[in-house]
């Protein structure tokens, strides 16, 4: 190795990335668990604030399969149980489970994106106040770099996201990024794992608060875009989205230690 | 059943009615019950932060005769011992409880709308603050199309609510909506089931909030009435409402798992 | 009584203030222990979200000496051996404990206001932050009512509030009323007794935190005079007064079933 | 002593600082427990709201050896255990775990500043606010007064700090004050104690939160320069900011009583 101060900047870095690349833990949780894990972490932050809507889905084992936690479940008292598989036209595996009717709009999500692995969907306060005044979401501190251009904006609000079209509208404004702000509406986060649809939503809702915050108090001033993407960069490394999901998974966990039995009813 | 890329719009809704009629659950809980839950859940959203303003009303069995919390205790210490039959003189049946004495107006309220079965009264602190700056409620995101033209504003506070004229003032200008702001007070809402009373109340203060940052924040942009229209019937379908109800009512229920017995003292 | 339709609003008000007279519980607890549940109640609002900086003091036994919070004792960890008794000159009674120096100015408000039982000074964040505005507390909802020409401001701040001229300009600037907003500071409260302060203190706060909402979003639109002069003298009656602070001190209470206990260490 | 009547402003403060001196408690605990327990006091802050960003660090005994939280432990998880020691390059001692890159400019300041013996640098939501908008921090009220002519400002984001030239940079822009806000990034104060550097970051994040909601609702009003700069002695006085430390400390062990149990697992 060579002595510190002789070494440059991208010597620094690249050494870094191999230690992470060796040292960092990996997800050992099953999907639906992290399923379980991913729910309570969103609801922890707020994002089931307003009750039952918000949806959290994932790609099943069968092809054209979705998880997706039963609807009149809340996020916060999840259990692997409360979750139930449909199929492309909504309809429940298990045939008696009642699903989301919004899940509808994810199957399109899923069928133009096939790297898309899970999809949250969430109406959490400051996510849904900026839907009200038509601010795209703003990328101006290095947390928020893991949206420079990354974060989609759908200005139209189509109504109430019941049927199709919903889905192809929605599908269409997201055009391959991992995250989405609804006018009028809320969030979509759309991650190659679970770990990272949940990581990006629970930052997302934050920065959205801060925005509002910011508008309110001054005038925002963007990050340069060259060095938003090199920290988007970073702040995506499956390790470092993985180590976050962990933490948040323990924090999770420390509140209701039983939360991944299999057989536990939620409440 | 048709083959889903040939269904309508129309035809995949109605499905999902007649799914969600069917398999919904319904409320299970005494009307006194669904009170203490009602009185808990909205104290959980800080309606009762400022101590023992605000009131919870329904009818009882007897006609001119209503449930309401007993003066002095507040909604998150409720059990079904916190609760008094007054009659429409706001006198207590048991000779002995306190009214809170505003609980006057809720009576003006019930004579003019057969169909009201339960009313809440608070002062939450977004309700509160918008109710300081003449703004009715505006209706910008899809939970707050609950509001839409289903929210009232009552723009010169009359005064201290103790005596009759507050109760004509009052149950004029909710004028058949279920819900109302009262300039320089607080809220109402005005519900056919005890669930849409407390629900209702519950996003009112969450869309005040919303509203408080969005003007702060930037312009507000409406949602088109008609869009607006239909995702109000939608999340005011009764199965809707009680599934959020009940939702709402595990939250408590976990908080303090004892709090629906008999003859527990409030505390 | 005379039928209901035929009583007059004065009619039905004084009836129910002599009903409020008789029912209403009263507070049985010893002053000391009314110091540890207001102090903790305070501090449940985030009256100490700082730290240790802020006071509370009441009338001792022996005239010209006061209870105090011994200086690093954080409130929301006060019991009754927490508190210290000083004499005018901040000595300690007991020749140990250390008082915060800032208590000094509490002798000059207690001498110039003989009925003035007990003081709180803090610094909770929505009074910090209209302290660095200069904004008097506007009076613009019910609940604030409590404040109508009841609120005094001290536009200069003199400093450090440790010797004695800090205390001159305090006690001249509080005028007789119940509350003070001190420009770069915080509030001060003066109550006849213990509840009264206590409770002024967190409505202050809560009303201070609504009105820079207010602020931000809109114009403040005041309460008329003669409405708010009403409410304030139904919301300050001794009665309605107690029953905040019981149901406050309730809260207190659950948290930390045992803090009133004679011999307890902070902590 | 003289009769109080006839004691000088100057007399009495000195006659205070004596008696604060004699009865101030010290700080007991060993460093890496300090550590544990700042990191522990600055998440209930929410200084790691945002998950794994955000570093504490602390010169451990061998010269150019520092005490650092492992990369992947929340800070409101923090043990003992957690803490890892790192030389100047960055490299683990132990061989084992991995730091947080961003770690790296910590050792840029300690090399500038022998008297700093404990480094915070976090991105708690004010703050990250704040850096949005470009504004340096403002001395508006006595709590804040810590900070006058004592939080430096850099005005640009040097990008990522995982290399060397964020260490200059940082370490240049903070110009032996104690405290620096970093545009479009977070906070770093640099404390000769660890209490310090603690107590400094919480009251930072709140004095955020109190500008950003000041500058929305109206216009900030500076502390004049002397009153400010009398105010932050008496606040940095050592033992000023332990009580405060021991106070913080207290609400973590009341948390969980067990934090610095030592071969503790984190989570």
């Amino acid at each position: 190795m060579k002595p510190e101060t002789q070494r440059s900047e991208q010597d620094i870095k690249e050494a870094y990335y191999r230690e992470l690349r060796a040292k960092a833990p990996g997800i050992a949780y099953s999907e639906l668990e992290q399923l379980v894990l991913a729910a309570r972490m969103l609801a922890a932050e707020g994002h089931w604030a307003n009750g039952i809507a918000g949806q959290i889905t994932a790609r099943a084992e069968a092809p054209g399969t979705y998880y997706t936690l039963k609807f009149g479940i809340g996020a916060d008292e999840a259990t692997p149980d409360g979750f139930m598989v449909t199929n492309d036209a909504l309809q429940a595996l298990d045939g008696r489970s009642l699903p989301n009717p919004a899940t509808r709009f994810h199957t399109w999500v899923y069928r133009a994106n096939p790297e898309v692995k899970c999809i949250i969907h969430t109406h959490p306060p400051a996510v849904q106040t900026l839907a009200m005044i038509g601010q795209p979401l703003i990328v101006a501190n290095m947390d928020a770099c893991v949206f420079h251009d990354n974060c989609s904006y759908l200005e139209e609000w189509p109504g109430l996201p019941i049927a199709d079209e919903e889905g192809r509208i929605i599908s269409q404004a997201l055009a391959g990024r991992k995250a989405l702000l609804l006018a009028h509406h809320g969030l979509l986060t759309a991650g190659t794992s679970i770990a990272e649809a949940a990581t990006l939503a629970i930052w997302m809702e934050q920065q959205a608060a801060n925005q509002l915050r910011a508008s309110a108090a001054g005038t925002i001033r963007p990050v340069p875009d060259h060095l938003a993407s090199e920290a988007r960069d970073f702040l995506l490394k499956p390790q470092v989205i993985d180590m976050a999901f962990l933490y948040f998974a323990r924090r999770v966990l420390r509140d209701d230690p039983d939360c991944l039995a299999a057989n536990r009813q939620p409440a």
